[in-house]
């Protein structure tokens, strides 16, 4: 195996390598500034202490090989008017991004404080890392990015996600050794099975091996050049190495090999599209080994630095103790001879700044960067012609999702290049297999002969399957990031797989809409939740957590909603809701079995846009002209709760004719919580309302109890709210046995209220009993027979 | 590129290849029968759909690639009494694990009703994967299992957990071509730079291609045999390839590479032990390449079933429905020829059983993967040995984690081959450097002669650094599961990234705890969360996160701890408290900046072993015999908190004399909770002596303000409990700064209590005035110069 090397050419003249030498020395010299100085930006006067900030916060280790790809991509960009995005992996090495974005004036024009002059670049140097301003990471806040590359993993999925249905876009990425150690990179490689050279872009991705973590050399950079070499041609790619630290040779390799890598990508498509051919090709990857913190200090107090992990924040300190470190920071900036570089006024010179792009094509300033910019809104149908008929409520039953899935497929139907749908291999089992009607499952791997019947494979699908909840989330992210729309839908216990990117996600919609003004909305990133706890007849307790949940209630209450549909028409409604909607996590619970129906369409649309609201078919605590005052009020949430909470509000209106019930089903969950607390929140006059101010309510919910407890606490008399939920017992249950292990079945829920009515306790020791026995029964049966007894299993609402 | 091939021997004599085809009918006979017979398990009659289970559940697809594997590791084990045990990545495949495990008979010693006849089998046919009985995933109560399975990811890291210090074990592990897709996984190859072949023991990884997942093909089925080939040389391992479905060629095939396998890791292990030269070999792994539902029927209703997704789960329905299905299962399952396999009662005739290994060398009985039986108490220093001497509360500063360094440097030197400690390249950054005067972190890829200067590196180092949390969790699980012990510690926020893993080692721990009396207790899950949410000084937004005890609390009480230990001392004795547990998983978060000290060391063990208490010099509430009632409580938790909620009652007592403040602090989070919801939780009589029945308490906690309401909202009174903790304010801030942007600093606490005790509210508006001033000031220093002002930073308790 002979490692694939990068062309012998030298395509820089001397006076193009003197001058993008110039630019990356500019780079390197913004870099330590912004890590070091609060002052003399220019150094005009001898450094001082007092012009070196206290706290030394940043990261110095990766940001030059950063500017380094970043203002060669530059190049290539003048050259051939290309259209590329940069997404830096090893975001923390944001002072190698921030510089070459300064540089070619975007950020002075987004930010004009930070102007192209001396005070300008003061206020920049300072500021970086700073209380309270520009952060240590690609933030949101950082023209260009679309990934903050704080929590490490999921770059390369990004930069698949912004080139999906983006045929002329590039989306350049740093992947780092550090970040490449992680499982959610580690798959990501696999993305160019997914990738078709026809009708999406290209992702050019720039491994920098620069050999260290914080205190630890990475794997890719101490094994074998055959393993190396061997693992990229693995994954799929044609890798390149650019191996040095002799800026001029760098300089030119480099060169010589992003142009062979974009010469390679545009003949892949120029190939695929003229033919209407997409196979799948061996893009090109290049690898880029260069020392950690290149230029820097090649050692401090006898310790070796540049190319090493010392190098990885910032390399020397003491600057208020030790005034030779001073010395050595003046020196090492001026290694950089800024007087060459910047003119009086502290400007870029002008030779330089033609090295830059301009306008749109700068990656700083590339709309696609910005996706509300370019986003178009979806073409959606009306969603009131999937509706079913409910001529009674809780009559008939219907798969949820699958008429879901009817307007999922007209959709993608109307928005055929901007609508994509992701789930990890259970497109089909979660029921929204109508989407095949119009598009396939995208797949550029071999095919067989037999995928022809039933395998749903196509290379131009838009169903993006594949066994990686991180590399499916990181592509959705990337497509909304960049203006587009999609839906991710996951097993509900599995959605803990990604935790920490709806976290970061979450935070960067944070950001955007109360600091990044000139951020324009972008759709919002839609998670269904599906093949959900209570119903796991195949795999029992693994599969069994819907605290995914407790999670989305933590962020921030502008950038999440959560809802649980009750049936197939409000989930309709929800559906559409999410579609349009921007700048949110919405995450919604529906089941994919079969479940009761209970609203019209009309009723539907109502209730969800309520979100809360009683059902007066099932309650009889509303008889006359002024209401009564219900004895309970039987509440529920989420589909199979719901269900359970209205067979036992039958039995208790059978049992206890007299006993007055308000049922009422939340969909929207933070219209639970005061609205202070959430845009949705209902006020306390509204809770009351329909609560009661003192009734006990026996509150029927899908996930984790204490859930309800967590959003009700500031509630009147909030203790008479009884919750029953999903404790975490559970097997390969049915689904009756599942919830009454659990106590949210319907026999329990009288037994709740027996407990709870006083008026009822003296009268109704023998229905607490019955229902006991029922429960016996039901048990006996499932564990006999392996099912519900029909009795239960067919209950419907006896009108 | 030549694809590695098995030898081309045919190991096997006749009469060996006709038993152990036999043996392997067997397996598929009883998983075939699991997954769809309830009576008639041995067909004595012929089968009526009376016989069939009404909900077949359960996965045929990859159960016979499983069986077929285990025996020939059986055959190895004999032939060479190896100490092997078995992992299924594909747990949905538990039939083709549970009908070796029947067959060797460890079943039915364990389970005496799973007896070795027809009653047996037929109870054991017909509660797999039904009600309440045998799960459809190689869960705990499997005999031999480690690795549940259900969610897929973390088989190859469990493995390479289960050898590390156990050099004589393998670990065979069958990792599902759809598993490999996921990231976890993807980054696990890697784990072969860290696995030292003297004094570990091998994994060696048996990748099943059968080619699909649900309903879709595997990426990596459907590359290229050279990328393939590639891929694994690139991960640094030696393939060999087992490809077909003529199981006479099959069974020569994987007999004659795993002979090889077995002899290559014999030969790596003696060079390596021989010379006591560790270096990084290329271990063997194998891909099996087979059908999917191999030996299944080919096709049903015109539809490709066996090699094809369609054999994933129950690859033929309608058993009551469609009598032609009942008759082509019958066919079926007697094409395994079950009368030339076992005798008249039901048993396996003693030709075959002698084919498996005996006592503890069945890998369903290996102690190892019982690691409670293995297990040796932890030799642990006395830990009062390194308190620190505290002469008064809250006058100096320590950093707590590093204290805590010593404490397991000197573990790790009384327990060199037991306890390892696992962290993503923070060990240093956490402070926990004082390991390495003991051990160094281990490391078998390449060195470089500068790593002496301060890597840390050795081959036979037991500090566990990559950067992948998965990789980490998954090592520890896998060593803690066979019998080690050791801790986890990471950056608080990133602790989500392995959320669900978590959750599905507690549910692990859970059932064993419940429903498996012959599993002994494991060491605990310790998990240390430093680098927390309030000291992101490099970092910002990104980094802050304090949920995942969110996450926590949702799982069984039983199994799950939360200690946030205020000082150095506390976390010691905290520390000591979990080495010492079992069955538990132990959540500490201690930050590792420093802090200041409040407690001697036997205050702290004090207060540690009640959980919460009063600090008496910190109150002014109990001046005479009789204890007064205090104004007002102040609640803290966790060592930021703790610190303010001091700094606040400092202020207060200055300015208000006659207030009397309660101060109370809480280590062990699960003493706020009632009694009888956790262990640990306080009764309401000794919450309220505690928090009085109706003072205001303002409580500062270090996450989540709304995980305390849902911990204590069944208390007495608790909307008179108000909660600051981090609500998603952050950015670069200083520590000040950012305590304030979230308001659980000491200014927002004292406005906190004189807008919550009515007898301040007239006299305090000034103070409230003077609160906000110093804010103002407080925040305008942190933008100004960078850093906190001396006075506020350098706090200290007034004595």
């Amino acid at each position: 195996m002979v490692l694939a090397t990068s062309p012998e050419t030298a395509p820089l003249s001397d006076q193009e390598l003197g001058q993008i030498h110039a630019y990356w020395r500019a780079c390197n010299y913004l870099a330590v500034g912004m890590i070091y100085l609060k002052d003399n930006p220019m150094l005009q006067q001898p450094l001082q202490p007092d012009h070196i900030k206290y706290r030394l916060l940043g990261h110095w280790g990766s940001s030059p090989a950063l500017s380094f790809t970043y203002i060669h991509l530059n190049r290539l960009i003048k050259q051939q008017d290309l259209s590329i995005i940069f997404l830096a992996g090893p975001g923390h090495g944001a002072p190698g991004v921030l510089g070459p974005v300064y540089l070619e004036g975007t950020y002075s024009e987004i930010y004009p404080d930070k102007s192209e002059d001396i005070e300008g670049l003061r206020k920049f140097f300072k500021q970086f890392s700073f209380p309270g301003h520009i952060g240590s990471h690609v933030t949101p806040e950082t023209p260009g990015s679309i990934h903050e590359g704080g929590e490490l993993g999921y770059s390369l999925a990004h930069a698949y996600g912004a080139v999906f249905d983006n045929p002329d876009l590039i989306a350049a990425v740093v992947v780092g050794d550090g970040e490449a150690e992680t499982g959610p990179l580690a798959t990501a490689w696999h993305s160019n099975k997914f990738l078709n050279p026809i009708r999406d872009g290209a992702v050019l991705p720039i491994l920098n091996l620069n050999g260290y973590k914080i205190a630890n050399p990475t794997i890719l950079a101490r094994i074998s050049d055959d393993e190396l070499a061997n693992l990229f041609r693995g994954y799929g790619y044609t890798p390149y190495i650019v191996a040095g630290q002799d800026p001029e040779t760098m300089h030119q390799a480099m060169a010589a090999t992003l142009d062979a890598c974009v010469d390679q990508i545009h003949a892949i498509q120029q190939t695929a599209r003229n033919s209407g051919q997409a196979e799948r090709p061996r893009w090109p990857m290049i690898i880029l080994r260069t020392p950690k913190g290149w230029t820097g200090p090649e050692e401090v107090d006898g310790h070796k630095v540049e190319g090493f992990w010392r190098a990885h924040q910032v390399p020397m300190g003491g600057m208020h103790s030790n005034p030779e470190h001073v010395q050595r920071l003046e020196a090492w900036m001026r290694s950089y001879k800024p007087e060459e570089l910047f003119d009086d006024t502290g400007r870029l010179i002008p030779e330089l700044k033609t090295l830059a792009p301009t306008g749109h094509r700068r990656m700083s300033a590339n709309p696609a960067a910005n996706g509300g910019l370019v986003r178009r809104e979806l073409r959606l149908p009306d969603f009131r012609q999937y509706a079913i008929e409910v001529p009674k409520p809780a009559t008939l039953e219907a798969q949820n999702t699958k008429i879901m899935s009817y307007f999922l497929r007209d959709t993608m139907r109307e928005n055929p290049h901007n609508f994509r749908l992701f789930g990890p291999d259970e497109t089909a089992s979660n029921r929204l297999n109508a989407v095949y009607e119009v598009t396939k499952k995208a797949w550029m791997a071999e095919f067989l002969p037999e995928d022809l019947d039933g395998s749903e494979l196509a290379r131009d699908g838009r169903v993006m399957e594949m066994l990686s909840e991180h590399t499916l989330e990181g592509w959705l992210e990337g497509y909304l990031l960049t203006g587009r729309h999609g839906l991710f839908h996951t097993y509900e216990a599995f959605a803990h797989v990604i935790d920490s990117m709806f976290n970061q996600h979450a935070k960067w919609l944070d950001i955007c809409k109360h600091h990044v003004p000139w951020r324009a909305p972008v759709s919002s990133l839609n998670i269904l939740l599906s093949s959900v706890v209570w119903r796991q007849d195949h795999n029992g307790f693994s599969h069994q957590d819907p605290g995914f949940l407790d999670l989305v209630t933590n962020k921030n209450p502008d950038v999440v909603r959560i809802y649980l549909p009750p049936d197939a028409n409000c989930l309709l409604s929800v559906t559409d809701h999410c579609l349009r909607s921007t700048d949110y996590v919405n995450v919604v619970v529906a089941d994919k079995q079969s479940h009761l129906q209970y609203l019209s369409a009309e009723e539907a649309i109502k209730h969800c846009t309520k979100g809360i609201g009683i059902w007066d078919w099932a309650s009889n605590d509303d008889c006359g002209i002024e209401p009564d005052i219900p004895d309970v009020i039987m509440a529920c949430c989420g589909d199979i709760p719901t269900r359970e909470s209205l067979a036992a509000t039958a039995i208790l209106r059978e049992e206890f004719p007299e006993l007055k019930i308000r049922f009422i089903n939340v969909v929207d969950l933070f219209r639970l919580i005061p609205e202070r607390e959430h845009p949705h929140g209902l006020s306390n006059a509204d809770f009351d309302t329909l609560f009661t101010p003192d009734k006990p309510v026996i509150f029927n919910f899908h996930g984790y109890p204490w859930l309800i407890h967590k959003l009700t606490y500031r509630r009147t008399n909030q203790h008479r709210i009884h919750v029953r939920g999903y404790k975490e017992q559970g097997n390969i249950n049915t689904p009756l046995e599942l919830a009454i292990k659990n106590q949210i079945d319907r026999f329990n829920l009288v037994i709740d209220v027996i407990d709870r009515v006083p008026k009822l306790l003296s009268a109704a020791a023998h229905v607490k009993e019955r229902m006991k026995n029922r429960i016996i029964d039901c048990l006996n049966h499932s564990y006999t027979e392996g099912r519900d007894r029909p009795e239960e299993a067919n209950w419907t609402w006896p009108h």
